[in-house]
Protein backbone atom coordinates (compact mmCIF):
# COMPACT_ATOMS: atom_id res chain seq x y z
CA UNK A 1 0.00 0.00 0.00
CA UNK A 2 0.96 3.46 -0.85
CA UNK A 3 0.92 6.50 1.50
CA UNK A 4 0.55 9.80 0.49
CA UNK A 5 0.73 13.34 2.48
CA UNK A 6 0.21 16.28 1.59
CA UNK A 7 1.07 19.25 3.96
CA UNK A 8 3.75 21.71 5.37
CA UNK A 9 7.20 21.36 5.92
CA UNK A 10 8.31 24.04 8.50
CA UNK A 11 11.22 25.21 10.50
CA UNK A 12 10.26 25.62 14.23
CA UNK A 13 11.22 27.51 17.00
CA UNK A 14 10.65 25.70 20.25
CA UNK A 15 10.36 26.58 23.65
CA UNK A 16 8.70 24.25 26.76
CA UNK A 17 9.65 24.05 30.66
CA UNK A 18 11.87 21.51 29.37
CA UNK A 19 14.36 23.96 26.96
CA UNK A 20 14.54 25.28 23.71
CA UNK A 21 15.70 24.38 20.15
CA UNK A 22 16.47 26.59 17.12
CA UNK A 23 15.03 25.75 13.52
CA UNK A 24 14.70 22.09 14.07
CA UNK A 25 12.88 20.39 11.50
CA UNK A 26 8.78 20.54 11.90
CA UNK A 27 5.69 21.01 9.69
CA UNK A 28 2.53 18.37 10.11
CA UNK A 29 3.88 16.80 6.62
CA UNK A 30 6.70 15.98 8.33
CA UNK A 31 5.50 14.52 11.57
CA UNK A 32 2.74 12.88 9.52
CA UNK A 33 5.07 10.49 7.43
CA UNK A 34 7.88 10.04 9.80
CA UNK A 35 5.06 8.50 11.86
CA UNK A 36 3.63 6.52 9.38
CA UNK A 37 6.85 5.48 7.56
CA UNK A 38 7.05 2.78 10.54
CA UNK A 39 4.05 1.12 9.20
CA UNK A 40 4.42 1.75 5.00
CA UNK A 41 6.59 3.61 2.76
CA UNK A 42 5.33 7.62 2.68
CA UNK A 43 5.59 9.54 -0.03
CA UNK A 44 5.46 13.18 1.55
CA UNK A 45 4.48 16.06 -1.22
CA UNK A 46 5.21 20.08 0.37
CA UNK A 47 7.53 22.80 -0.59
CA UNK A 48 10.84 24.16 0.98
CA UNK A 49 12.54 27.80 0.19
CA UNK A 50 16.48 27.61 -0.31
CA UNK A 51 17.63 27.56 3.18
CA UNK A 52 16.27 24.65 4.17
CA UNK A 53 19.09 22.67 4.93
CA UNK A 54 19.89 18.97 3.31
CA UNK A 55 20.26 16.99 6.19
CA UNK A 56 16.58 17.43 6.62
CA UNK A 57 15.56 15.73 3.52
CA UNK A 58 18.27 12.98 3.96
CA UNK A 59 16.89 12.19 7.52
CA UNK A 60 12.97 11.73 6.17
CA UNK A 61 14.79 9.56 3.08
CA UNK A 62 16.70 7.66 5.56
CA UNK A 63 13.68 6.41 7.09
CA UNK A 64 12.62 5.61 3.84
CA UNK A 65 10.26 8.61 3.30
CA UNK A 66 9.84 9.18 -0.95
CA UNK A 67 10.67 13.04 -0.29
CA UNK A 68 10.26 13.77 -4.68
CA UNK A 69 7.67 15.55 -3.91
CA UNK A 70 8.63 18.05 -1.62
CA UNK A 71 9.87 21.06 -3.90
CA UNK A 72 11.95 23.75 -3.45
CA UNK A 73 11.15 27.67 -4.14
CA UNK A 74 13.56 30.22 -4.31
CA UNK A 75 12.90 32.29 -0.95
CA UNK A 76 11.86 31.40 2.78
CA UNK A 77 10.97 28.23 4.28
CA UNK A 78 7.92 28.16 6.54
CA UNK A 79 8.99 28.98 9.86
CA UNK A 80 7.43 28.98 13.09
CA UNK A 81 7.79 29.79 16.41
CA UNK A 82 6.15 28.33 19.91
CA UNK A 83 6.51 28.59 23.67
CA UNK A 84 4.63 26.16 25.88
CA UNK A 85 3.65 27.82 29.68
CA UNK A 86 4.52 25.32 32.87
CA UNK A 87 1.20 23.01 32.21
CA UNK A 88 2.06 22.09 28.39
CA UNK A 89 -1.32 22.86 27.82
CA UNK A 90 -1.08 26.25 26.93
CA UNK A 91 0.97 27.29 23.75
CA UNK A 92 1.72 30.70 22.78
CA UNK A 93 2.79 31.17 19.24
CA UNK A 94 5.53 33.43 18.69
CA UNK A 95 5.83 33.75 15.19
CA UNK A 96 4.46 32.61 12.13
CA UNK A 97 6.45 33.09 8.87
CA UNK A 98 4.44 31.52 5.77
CA UNK A 99 7.67 31.97 3.00
CA UNK A 100 7.43 29.95 0.22
CA UNK A 101 4.44 27.79 2.21
CA UNK A 102 2.11 31.04 1.01
CA UNK A 103 2.39 30.13 -2.88
CA UNK A 104 2.20 26.27 -2.09
CA UNK A 105 0.86 24.13 -5.07
CA UNK A 106 0.98 20.49 -5.10
CA UNK A 107 1.31 18.72 -8.13
CA UNK A 108 1.69 15.07 -8.35
CA UNK A 109 3.61 13.50 -10.32
CA UNK A 110 1.95 9.87 -11.89
CA UNK A 111 3.69 7.32 -9.60
CA UNK A 112 1.76 9.94 -6.44
CA UNK A 113 -1.37 9.86 -8.39
CA UNK A 114 -1.57 6.18 -7.94
CA UNK A 115 -1.85 6.30 -4.27
CA UNK A 116 -3.87 3.97 -2.45
CA UNK A 117 -4.31 6.14 1.20
CA UNK A 118 -4.10 9.85 0.83
CA UNK A 119 -3.85 12.37 3.87
CA UNK A 120 -4.57 15.63 3.23
CA UNK A 121 -2.69 17.81 6.26
CA UNK A 122 -4.03 21.31 7.33
CA UNK A 123 -3.71 23.25 4.89
CA UNK A 124 -6.14 25.82 2.33
CA UNK A 125 -9.53 23.66 1.61
CA UNK A 126 -9.25 24.56 -2.08
CA UNK A 127 -6.17 23.27 -2.54
CA UNK A 128 -7.13 19.67 -0.49
CA UNK A 129 -9.58 19.23 -2.59
CA UNK A 130 -7.43 20.14 -5.65
CA UNK A 131 -4.93 17.11 -4.81
CA UNK A 132 -7.20 14.91 -4.23
CA UNK A 133 -8.98 15.66 -7.67
CA UNK A 134 -5.18 14.65 -9.01
CA UNK A 135 -5.51 11.18 -7.37
CA UNK A 136 -6.70 8.71 -9.43
CA UNK A 137 -9.21 6.42 -7.01
CA UNK A 138 -7.84 5.99 -3.66
CA UNK A 139 -8.67 3.32 -1.60
CA UNK A 140 -8.76 5.51 1.72
CA UNK A 141 -8.82 9.23 2.37
CA UNK A 142 -8.51 11.50 5.51
CA UNK A 143 -7.87 15.28 6.13
CA UNK A 144 -7.53 17.71 8.82
CA UNK A 145 -8.39 21.30 8.94
CA UNK A 146 -8.17 24.46 11.60
CA UNK A 147 -9.77 26.91 12.95
CA UNK A 148 -7.84 29.28 10.40
CA UNK A 149 -10.05 27.47 7.63
CA UNK A 150 -13.37 27.23 9.89
CA UNK A 151 -13.32 31.08 10.03
CA UNK A 152 -11.63 31.80 7.15
CA UNK A 153 -12.94 30.09 3.93
CA UNK A 154 -16.41 27.68 5.79
CA UNK A 155 -17.89 27.38 1.92
CA UNK A 156 -14.82 25.70 0.83
CA UNK A 157 -13.97 23.55 4.09
CA UNK A 158 -17.64 21.91 3.32
CA UNK A 159 -17.44 21.17 -0.07
CA UNK A 160 -13.92 19.32 0.39
CA UNK A 161 -15.44 17.80 3.82
CA UNK A 162 -17.95 16.10 1.29
CA UNK A 163 -15.33 14.59 -0.97
CA UNK A 164 -13.28 12.77 1.99
CA UNK A 165 -13.96 9.66 4.06
CA UNK A 166 -12.00 10.71 7.34
CA UNK A 167 -11.76 14.20 9.24
CA UNK A 168 -9.21 13.87 12.10
CA UNK A 169 -9.49 16.98 13.75
CA UNK A 170 -8.96 18.33 17.55
CA UNK A 171 -12.16 18.69 20.23
CA UNK A 172 -11.62 22.68 20.31
CA UNK A 173 -11.90 22.76 16.44
CA UNK A 174 -14.57 19.94 16.04
CA UNK A 175 -17.00 22.50 18.43
CA UNK A 176 -16.32 25.05 16.19
CA UNK A 177 -16.93 23.60 13.23
CA UNK A 178 -20.23 22.66 14.61
CA UNK A 179 -21.41 25.32 16.84
CA UNK A 180 -21.71 22.13 19.23
CA UNK A 181 -19.91 21.88 22.52
CA UNK A 182 -20.73 17.99 23.24
CA UNK A 183 -18.22 16.83 21.17
CA UNK A 184 -20.87 13.04 20.91
CA UNK A 185 -23.05 16.30 18.77
CA UNK A 186 -20.32 17.75 17.60
CA UNK A 187 -18.79 14.12 15.73
CA UNK A 188 -22.57 13.60 14.67
CA UNK A 189 -22.99 17.11 13.19
CA UNK A 190 -19.88 16.67 11.24
CA UNK A 191 -20.67 13.40 10.02
CA UNK A 192 -23.39 15.14 8.14
CA UNK A 193 -20.94 17.21 5.89
CA UNK A 194 -19.71 14.06 4.71
CA UNK A 195 -16.54 12.10 6.79
CA UNK A 196 -18.60 8.51 7.62
CA UNK A 197 -15.12 8.09 9.92
CA UNK A 198 -14.71 11.46 12.59
CA UNK A 199 -11.59 11.31 14.71
CA UNK A 200 -11.49 13.86 17.76
CA UNK A 201 -7.78 14.13 19.16
CA UNK A 202 -7.95 15.68 22.89
CA UNK A 203 -4.18 16.14 23.35
CA UNK A 204 -3.36 14.37 27.33
CA UNK A 205 -7.16 12.95 27.24
CA UNK A 206 -6.82 10.69 23.97
CA UNK A 207 -8.78 10.21 21.26
CA UNK A 208 -12.56 9.56 19.88
CA UNK A 209 -13.23 7.51 17.25
CA UNK A 210 -16.54 8.02 15.99
CA UNK A 211 -17.77 5.76 12.82
CA UNK A 212 -20.91 3.22 12.25
CA UNK A 213 -20.13 1.18 15.24
CA UNK A 214 -20.36 3.89 17.52
CA UNK A 215 -17.93 5.45 19.58
CA UNK A 216 -14.20 4.09 20.99
CA UNK A 217 -11.68 5.81 23.24
CA UNK A 218 -8.22 5.59 22.32
CA UNK A 219 -6.16 6.95 25.83
CA UNK A 220 -3.35 8.99 26.01
CA UNK A 221 -0.30 7.28 27.25
CA UNK A 222 0.20 8.43 30.71
CA UNK A 223 3.82 9.70 30.39
CA UNK A 224 5.69 11.05 33.21
CA UNK A 225 7.93 13.54 31.73
CA UNK A 226 6.22 15.30 28.61
CA UNK A 227 9.13 17.53 26.65
CA UNK A 228 7.47 19.10 23.57
CA UNK A 229 3.84 18.40 22.33
CA UNK A 230 4.90 20.26 19.11
CA UNK A 231 3.42 17.50 16.50
CA UNK A 232 1.52 15.19 18.71
CA UNK A 233 -1.61 15.52 16.71
CA UNK A 234 0.16 15.06 13.39
CA UNK A 235 2.11 12.36 14.37
CA UNK A 236 -1.25 10.79 15.88
CA UNK A 237 -2.62 10.90 12.35
CA UNK A 238 0.64 9.38 10.26
CA UNK A 239 0.75 6.44 13.00
CA UNK A 240 -3.37 5.87 12.56
CA UNK A 241 -3.35 6.22 8.65
CA UNK A 242 -0.10 4.00 9.13
CA UNK A 243 -1.86 1.38 10.41
CA UNK A 244 -4.55 1.65 8.51
CA UNK A 245 -2.59 1.37 5.21
CA UNK A 246 -0.63 -1.07 6.84
CA UNK A 247 -4.28 -3.39 7.36
CA UNK A 248 -5.08 -2.74 3.89
CA UNK A 249 -8.21 -2.62 4.89
CA UNK A 250 -10.80 0.33 6.78
CA UNK A 251 -13.08 -1.24 9.15
CA UNK A 252 -14.20 -1.21 12.91
CA UNK A 253 -11.34 -3.48 14.30
CA UNK A 254 -8.20 -2.25 11.47
CA UNK A 255 -9.41 1.40 12.82
CA UNK A 256 -9.26 0.43 16.78
CA UNK A 257 -6.38 -0.67 16.14
CA UNK A 258 -5.08 2.33 13.99
CA UNK A 259 -6.63 4.51 16.93
CA UNK A 260 -4.19 2.92 19.52
CA UNK A 261 -1.12 2.98 16.74
CA UNK A 262 -1.86 6.67 16.48
CA UNK A 263 -1.76 7.19 20.27
CA UNK A 264 1.34 5.00 20.79
CA UNK A 265 3.37 7.04 18.21
CA UNK A 266 1.74 10.79 19.34
CA UNK A 267 3.53 9.43 23.31
CA UNK A 268 7.32 8.46 21.79
CA UNK A 269 6.87 12.04 19.97
CA UNK A 270 6.18 14.16 22.98
CA UNK A 271 8.99 12.46 24.80
CA UNK A 272 11.34 14.77 22.95
CA UNK A 273 11.79 17.73 21.27
CA UNK A 274 10.75 18.25 17.74
CA UNK A 275 10.84 15.12 15.73
CA UNK A 276 14.19 14.18 17.59
CA UNK A 277 12.46 10.94 19.07
CA UNK A 278 11.90 9.39 15.61
CA UNK A 279 15.45 9.32 15.35
CA UNK A 280 15.94 6.46 17.54
CA UNK A 281 12.82 5.31 17.84
CA UNK A 282 12.50 1.26 16.80
CA UNK A 283 9.42 -0.59 16.25
CA UNK A 284 10.21 -2.96 19.16
CA UNK A 285 9.38 -0.09 21.16
CA UNK A 286 6.08 0.84 19.28
CA UNK A 287 4.67 -2.74 19.90
CA UNK A 288 6.03 -2.84 23.68
CA UNK A 289 4.11 0.13 24.19
CA UNK A 290 0.92 -0.96 22.08
CA UNK A 291 0.21 -3.66 24.15
CA UNK A 292 0.40 -1.92 27.58
CA UNK A 293 -2.40 0.18 26.42
CA UNK A 294 -4.41 -3.31 26.61
CA UNK A 295 -3.37 -3.27 29.93
CA UNK A 296 -4.04 0.54 30.50
CA UNK A 297 -7.99 -0.48 29.63
CA UNK A 298 -8.66 -4.19 30.26
CA UNK A 299 -11.40 -4.76 32.86
CA UNK B 1 -20.48 -6.14 53.95
CA UNK B 2 -21.37 -2.82 55.12
CA UNK B 3 -20.37 0.15 53.37
CA UNK B 4 -20.12 3.73 55.64
CA UNK B 5 -20.46 6.68 54.43
CA UNK B 6 -19.95 10.12 56.41
CA UNK B 7 -20.41 13.18 54.61
CA UNK B 8 -22.18 16.43 53.84
CA UNK B 9 -26.03 16.12 53.69
CA UNK B 10 -27.38 19.16 52.10
CA UNK B 11 -30.21 21.26 50.14
CA UNK B 12 -28.57 22.73 46.87
CA UNK B 13 -30.02 25.28 44.06
CA UNK B 14 -28.28 24.37 41.00
CA UNK B 15 -28.51 26.13 37.59
CA UNK B 16 -27.30 24.74 34.69
CA UNK B 17 -28.03 25.76 30.39
CA UNK B 18 -30.89 22.77 30.64
CA UNK B 19 -32.62 24.48 33.69
CA UNK B 20 -32.89 25.31 37.46
CA UNK B 21 -33.76 23.65 40.63
CA UNK B 22 -34.59 24.99 43.66
CA UNK B 23 -33.75 23.17 47.46
CA UNK B 24 -33.19 19.84 45.96
CA UNK B 25 -31.61 16.96 47.81
CA UNK B 26 -28.26 16.95 47.74
CA UNK B 27 -24.37 16.31 49.48
CA UNK B 28 -21.67 14.31 49.33
CA UNK B 29 -22.69 11.63 51.47
CA UNK B 30 -26.34 11.78 49.88
CA UNK B 31 -25.17 11.11 45.83
CA UNK B 32 -22.47 8.80 47.54
CA UNK B 33 -24.76 6.56 49.41
CA UNK B 34 -27.53 6.63 46.33
CA UNK B 35 -24.76 5.24 44.11
CA UNK B 36 -23.44 2.39 46.55
CA UNK B 37 -26.75 1.32 47.65
CA UNK B 38 -27.03 -0.58 44.16
CA UNK B 39 -24.52 -2.21 45.53
CA UNK B 40 -24.65 -3.05 48.97
CA UNK B 41 -26.45 -1.87 52.13
CA UNK B 42 -24.85 1.82 52.66
CA UNK B 43 -24.82 3.11 56.41
CA UNK B 44 -24.82 7.13 55.70
CA UNK B 45 -23.72 9.28 58.46
CA UNK B 46 -24.59 13.53 58.60
CA UNK B 47 -26.10 16.35 59.93
CA UNK B 48 -29.44 18.45 58.90
CA UNK B 49 -31.38 21.18 60.05
CA UNK B 50 -34.84 21.19 61.64
CA UNK B 51 -35.78 22.87 58.01
CA UNK B 52 -34.72 19.53 56.56
CA UNK B 53 -37.79 17.77 54.29
CA UNK B 54 -38.64 14.30 55.79
CA UNK B 55 -39.52 12.83 52.21
CA UNK B 56 -35.71 13.15 51.47
CA UNK B 57 -34.87 10.54 54.34
CA UNK B 58 -37.69 8.82 53.35
CA UNK B 59 -36.15 8.36 49.04
CA UNK B 60 -32.89 7.63 51.19
CA UNK B 61 -34.65 4.72 53.11
CA UNK B 62 -36.56 3.58 49.86
CA UNK B 63 -33.07 2.92 48.50
CA UNK B 64 -31.87 0.70 51.55
CA UNK B 65 -30.01 3.20 53.11
CA UNK B 66 -29.47 3.46 56.58
CA UNK B 67 -30.25 6.80 57.96
CA UNK B 68 -29.86 6.99 61.43
CA UNK B 69 -26.60 8.43 61.19
CA UNK B 70 -27.96 11.18 59.97
CA UNK B 71 -29.01 13.23 63.06
CA UNK B 72 -31.08 16.61 63.07
CA UNK B 73 -29.34 19.73 64.77
CA UNK B 74 -31.54 22.65 65.75
CA UNK B 75 -30.84 25.24 62.67
CA UNK B 76 -30.57 24.50 59.05
CA UNK B 77 -29.28 22.54 56.53
CA UNK B 78 -26.34 23.19 54.18
CA UNK B 79 -27.34 24.99 51.64
CA UNK B 80 -25.56 25.23 48.50
CA UNK B 81 -25.92 27.31 45.03
CA UNK B 82 -24.24 26.81 41.63
CA UNK B 83 -24.51 27.87 38.31
CA UNK B 84 -23.16 26.15 35.07
CA UNK B 85 -22.12 28.08 32.04
CA UNK B 86 -22.47 26.61 28.97
CA UNK B 87 -20.36 24.16 28.17
CA UNK B 88 -20.62 22.63 31.43
CA UNK B 89 -17.41 22.70 32.50
CA UNK B 90 -17.41 25.81 34.38
CA UNK B 91 -19.17 26.05 37.48
CA UNK B 92 -20.02 29.25 39.71
CA UNK B 93 -20.17 29.21 43.10
CA UNK B 94 -23.61 30.73 43.78
CA UNK B 95 -23.64 30.63 47.66
CA UNK B 96 -22.47 28.28 50.38
CA UNK B 97 -24.62 28.27 53.74
CA UNK B 98 -22.67 25.68 56.08
CA UNK B 99 -25.84 26.06 58.78
CA UNK B 100 -26.14 22.99 61.01
CA UNK B 101 -23.04 21.12 58.85
CA UNK B 102 -20.67 23.85 60.35
CA UNK B 103 -20.70 21.79 63.83
CA UNK B 104 -21.15 18.88 62.58
CA UNK B 105 -19.72 16.12 65.25
CA UNK B 106 -20.27 12.40 64.05
CA UNK B 107 -20.42 10.12 66.52
CA UNK B 108 -20.91 6.39 65.32
CA UNK B 109 -23.03 3.97 67.23
CA UNK B 110 -22.31 0.67 67.83
CA UNK B 111 -23.12 -0.84 64.79
CA UNK B 112 -21.51 1.70 62.41
CA UNK B 113 -18.32 1.30 64.40
CA UNK B 114 -18.30 -2.25 63.00
CA UNK B 115 -18.26 -1.58 59.55
CA UNK B 116 -15.55 -2.84 57.06
CA UNK B 117 -15.39 -0.20 54.36
CA UNK B 118 -15.83 3.28 54.95
CA UNK B 119 -15.79 6.71 53.12
CA UNK B 120 -14.78 9.73 53.90
CA UNK B 121 -16.74 12.29 51.93
CA UNK B 122 -14.65 15.60 52.07
CA UNK B 123 -14.91 17.21 55.65
CA UNK B 124 -12.18 18.36 57.94
CA UNK B 125 -9.53 15.95 57.90
CA UNK B 126 -9.10 16.24 61.72
CA UNK B 127 -13.04 14.93 61.45
CA UNK B 128 -12.12 12.45 58.62
CA UNK B 129 -9.32 11.23 61.17
CA UNK B 130 -11.92 10.98 64.05
CA UNK B 131 -14.46 8.90 62.27
CA UNK B 132 -11.82 6.37 61.38
CA UNK B 133 -10.90 5.98 64.85
CA UNK B 134 -13.72 4.96 65.90
CA UNK B 135 -14.37 2.15 63.32
CA UNK B 136 -13.12 -0.80 65.10
CA UNK B 137 -11.28 -2.76 61.75
CA UNK B 138 -12.19 -1.46 58.75
CA UNK B 139 -11.18 -4.29 55.83
CA UNK B 140 -10.79 -0.99 53.59
CA UNK B 141 -11.35 2.87 53.96
CA UNK B 142 -11.01 5.51 51.52
CA UNK B 143 -11.58 9.40 51.69
CA UNK B 144 -11.99 12.81 49.22
CA UNK B 145 -10.89 16.31 50.35
CA UNK B 146 -10.74 19.38 48.40
CA UNK B 147 -8.70 22.75 47.90
CA UNK B 148 -10.20 24.42 50.66
CA UNK B 149 -8.41 21.46 53.13
CA UNK B 150 -5.39 21.56 50.93
CA UNK B 151 -5.11 25.10 51.20
CA UNK B 152 -6.28 25.66 54.79
CA UNK B 153 -5.40 22.23 57.19
CA UNK B 154 -2.16 21.26 55.10
CA UNK B 155 -0.85 19.35 58.50
CA UNK B 156 -4.12 17.84 59.46
CA UNK B 157 -4.77 16.72 55.77
CA UNK B 158 -1.27 14.80 55.86
CA UNK B 159 -2.04 13.20 58.90
CA UNK B 160 -5.21 11.87 57.51
CA UNK B 161 -3.39 10.72 54.65
CA UNK B 162 -1.44 8.56 56.06
CA UNK B 163 -3.72 6.69 58.12
CA UNK B 164 -6.04 6.25 54.54
CA UNK B 165 -5.65 2.75 51.96
CA UNK B 166 -7.26 5.02 48.99
CA UNK B 167 -7.70 8.89 48.07
CA UNK B 168 -10.18 9.99 45.30
CA UNK B 169 -9.77 13.12 44.26
CA UNK B 170 -10.10 15.78 41.31
CA UNK B 171 -7.16 16.33 39.18
CA UNK B 172 -6.51 19.98 39.98
CA UNK B 173 -6.82 18.74 43.57
CA UNK B 174 -3.97 16.18 42.98
CA UNK B 175 -1.94 18.69 41.30
CA UNK B 176 -2.44 21.32 43.93
CA UNK B 177 -2.09 19.01 46.65
CA UNK B 178 1.63 17.68 45.31
CA UNK B 179 2.41 20.77 43.44
CA UNK B 180 2.76 18.51 40.03
CA UNK B 181 1.14 19.37 36.85
CA UNK B 182 1.86 15.76 35.55
CA UNK B 183 -0.56 13.51 37.32
CA UNK B 184 1.52 10.22 36.90
CA UNK B 185 3.85 12.21 38.99
CA UNK B 186 1.31 13.73 41.08
CA UNK B 187 -0.23 10.42 42.04
CA UNK B 188 3.20 8.89 42.65
CA UNK B 189 3.55 12.10 45.18
CA UNK B 190 0.28 10.99 47.09
CA UNK B 191 1.21 7.38 47.26
CA UNK B 192 4.30 8.62 49.34
CA UNK B 193 2.06 10.61 51.98
CA UNK B 194 0.29 7.33 52.51
CA UNK B 195 -3.08 5.97 50.63
CA UNK B 196 -1.32 3.12 48.30
CA UNK B 197 -4.24 3.23 46.13
CA UNK B 198 -4.62 6.39 43.75
CA UNK B 199 -8.04 7.66 42.23
CA UNK B 200 -7.59 11.05 40.05
CA UNK B 201 -11.13 11.73 38.62
CA UNK B 202 -11.10 14.16 35.24
CA UNK B 203 -14.75 14.49 34.70
CA UNK B 204 -16.06 14.58 31.04
CA UNK B 205 -12.13 12.98 30.52
CA UNK B 206 -12.93 10.06 32.56
CA UNK B 207 -10.57 8.63 36.05
CA UNK B 208 -7.75 7.20 36.86
CA UNK B 209 -6.10 4.71 39.15
CA UNK B 210 -2.77 4.13 40.41
CA UNK B 211 -1.67 1.24 42.51
CA UNK B 212 0.62 -1.18 42.63
CA UNK B 213 -0.25 -2.95 39.16
CA UNK B 214 0.44 0.47 37.25
CA UNK B 215 -1.95 2.69 35.75
CA UNK B 216 -5.90 1.62 34.64
CA UNK B 217 -7.58 4.46 32.80
CA UNK B 218 -11.62 4.41 33.15
CA UNK B 219 -13.32 6.48 30.42
CA UNK B 220 -16.09 8.86 31.28
CA UNK B 221 -19.26 7.86 28.89
CA UNK B 222 -19.63 9.51 25.48
CA UNK B 223 -23.39 11.72 26.94
CA UNK B 224 -25.13 13.45 23.87
CA UNK B 225 -26.80 15.24 26.68
CA UNK B 226 -25.84 16.34 30.21
CA UNK B 227 -28.32 18.16 32.77
CA UNK B 228 -26.24 18.29 36.08
CA UNK B 229 -22.70 17.82 36.46
CA UNK B 230 -23.86 17.89 40.63
CA UNK B 231 -22.60 15.34 42.54
CA UNK B 232 -20.91 12.86 39.66
CA UNK B 233 -17.54 13.17 41.69
CA UNK B 234 -19.41 11.83 45.04
CA UNK B 235 -21.44 9.37 42.76
CA UNK B 236 -18.21 7.91 40.89
CA UNK B 237 -17.13 7.21 44.45
CA UNK B 238 -20.22 5.88 45.78
CA UNK B 239 -20.14 3.46 42.50
CA UNK B 240 -16.52 2.29 43.29
CA UNK B 241 -16.92 1.77 46.87
CA UNK B 242 -20.06 0.07 46.27
CA UNK B 243 -18.71 -2.35 43.93
CA UNK B 244 -16.01 -2.80 46.13
CA UNK B 245 -17.66 -3.99 48.86
CA UNK B 246 -19.60 -6.48 47.28
CA UNK B 247 -16.62 -8.10 45.88
CA UNK B 248 -15.79 -8.27 49.21
CA UNK B 249 -11.73 -7.82 48.12
CA UNK B 250 -9.42 -5.40 47.44
CA UNK B 251 -6.78 -5.97 44.22
CA UNK B 252 -6.54 -5.59 40.82
CA UNK B 253 -9.26 -6.87 39.44
CA UNK B 254 -11.73 -5.38 41.67
CA UNK B 255 -10.47 -2.14 41.47
CA UNK B 256 -10.68 -2.04 37.52
CA UNK B 257 -14.14 -3.12 37.63
CA UNK B 258 -14.86 -1.11 40.48
CA UNK B 259 -13.85 2.04 38.43
CA UNK B 260 -16.07 1.32 35.28
CA UNK B 261 -18.99 1.18 37.81
CA UNK B 262 -17.74 4.53 39.52
CA UNK B 263 -17.52 5.86 35.33
CA UNK B 264 -21.40 4.38 34.59
CA UNK B 265 -23.17 5.50 37.97
CA UNK B 266 -21.61 8.76 37.38
CA UNK B 267 -22.76 9.19 33.74
CA UNK B 268 -26.41 8.36 34.76
CA UNK B 269 -26.06 10.89 37.36
CA UNK B 270 -25.39 14.06 34.92
CA UNK B 271 -28.84 12.62 32.93
CA UNK B 272 -30.93 14.48 34.98
CA UNK B 273 -30.86 17.10 38.10
CA UNK B 274 -29.57 16.31 41.34
CA UNK B 275 -30.27 12.58 42.81
CA UNK B 276 -33.06 12.72 40.21
CA UNK B 277 -31.54 10.10 37.89
CA UNK B 278 -31.36 7.84 40.99
CA UNK B 279 -35.27 7.68 41.42
CA UNK B 280 -35.38 5.64 38.18
CA UNK B 281 -32.31 4.23 37.43
CA UNK B 282 -32.29 -0.01 37.77
CA UNK B 283 -29.60 -2.38 37.98
CA UNK B 284 -30.34 -3.58 34.54
CA UNK B 285 -29.29 -0.41 33.50
CA UNK B 286 -26.39 -0.35 35.12
CA UNK B 287 -25.49 -3.63 33.71
CA UNK B 288 -26.19 -3.03 30.49
CA UNK B 289 -24.12 0.69 30.27
CA UNK B 290 -21.20 -1.22 32.10
CA UNK B 291 -20.84 -3.72 29.04
CA UNK B 292 -20.68 -0.56 26.66
CA UNK B 293 -17.95 0.45 28.52
CA UNK B 294 -16.38 -2.62 27.10
CA UNK B 295 -16.91 -1.72 23.39
CA UNK B 296 -15.77 1.85 23.81
CA UNK B 297 -12.31 0.25 24.61
CA UNK B 298 -12.05 -3.08 23.04
CA UNK B 299 -8.88 -3.51 20.63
Amino acid sequence: MSLLVVGSVALDDIESPSGARTGVLGGAACYFALAASYFVPVRAVGVVGDDFPKEHLDFLRARGIDVEGIYTSPGKTFRWGGRYRDSLNVRDTLFTELGVFDGFKPKLGDAHRASDFVFLANIHPALQLDVLGQVRSPMFNAMDTMNFWIEGTPAELKKTLGQVQCLIINDEEARQLTGEHNLVRAAAGIRELGPRIVVIKRGEHGALLFDEEGVFMAPAFPLEEVQDPTGAGDTFAGGFMGSLARERFVGSETLRRAMIFGSTLASFCVEEFGVDRMRTLEMGEIYARYSLFRSLTRF
